[in-house]
């Protein structure tokens, strides 16, 4: 077991690389979007996701979660390799009315600011339910739109949601500060103060 | 180190356990479409899916893979597994001619059966080379439309497909043998047959 032991107990995440990822491997296509396609949204860094999942274990490891839910299709890739650690199911929210999962859903409208349209975001009823304990899991969490309709599913199931874990949050828009402020536990690997003049600051 | 060795030196995968998910955990929704939401389209369980991506590598581990496609949304988790082993980046080709991921693109048109609809499959040129050695995985393989759609565009970057590995293949389905007969390696871990008043065969 010895391996297995040095293996675990080293540092869980290099947190300073996920950030340093960000800088060098983010694209500003936008005054305040960066884009990280490279690592985290089309191509995707296989073992920078596992430290992330590992990250997720150490924070939550104690809130006996039982199921892991996020939103297709970025959030699936973490959220499975948080899951792997927490040996529990994940649950992807779909997207879009017209999916074949069954007459009893959860169901919510999202907004879009990326695409400025409304979708809606789908989870069958077989796979959460009143007895679960559910940590939340997304890539990036900005005006908090997405991560409000994954609350809303998780409440209409009537599970409890014990955390939030989020990759890369944009401080600077107001989805955290908002759903922190209504008692969501949110902790974000990687806070972004702000993004000025190609300049991306992070929150300590 | 011991530990270690003794993990890897575990069967692969159970194949035996996939099949009976099918057989007791899927919904036969239509006379030939099983839905495997339970455990591969909607909920994922997570240590078969590990199994699974370890089965791949354990298939193609000798083919100098140097990246792992698939297509969004239910490929990713399969795919992010696999990548663990063959210690790789994943690419996920993205679903729809409006998503920004740049001007230089790889795409292609798919049919969906499902949807009785097409759609663009976009890969950016960033993340694809002629210098790249790719294994396609995705989880369902039925008429073909969406791994011909890959071919397609691993064809384009000038990158060599190595291998595809498939979840389910429905061999009664054409793609399989269309794919086969032209070609193509593909390893699937579980083949049905036959899906006739309730029962489900598979192809030894």
């Amino acid at each position: 077991l010895c391996s297995i032991t040095v293996g675990y107990r080293k540092r869980s995440i290099d947190l300073e690389l996920l950030r340093q990822k960000i800088v060098n491997e983010g694209d500003l296509i936008h005054p305040d979007i960066v884009k990280v396609d490279m690592f985290l949204n089309h191509q995707l860094d296989i073992d920078l996701l596992d430290e992330m999942g590992k990250e997720f274990y150490r924070i939550f490891k104690d809130c006996s979660i039982t199921k892991i839910l996020t939103i297709e299709s970025s959030g699936i890739a973490i959220a499975c390799f948080a899951a792997k650690y927490f040996s529990v199911p994940v649950v992807f929210a779909k997207k879009g009315s017209n999916r074949n999962i069954g007459p009893d859903t959860y169901t919510t409208e999202i907004f879009s600011f990326t695409k400025a349209s409304t979708y809606t975001a789908i989870v069958s009823k077989k796979y959460l339910s009143s007895d679960d304990r559910v940590l939340i899991i997304d890539d990036f969490l900005a005006n908090g739109k997405a991560l409000t309709g994954l609350l809303e599913i998780v409440k209409q199931s009537g599970a409890e949601v014990c955390g939030v874990g989020i990759a890369i949050e944009k401080a600077f828009q107001p989805g955290g500060k908002a759903l922190r402020d209504a008692g969501v536990r949110i902790e974000s690997l990687a806070k972004i103060e702000s993004i000025s003049d190609g300049t991306i600051v992070f929150s300590e």
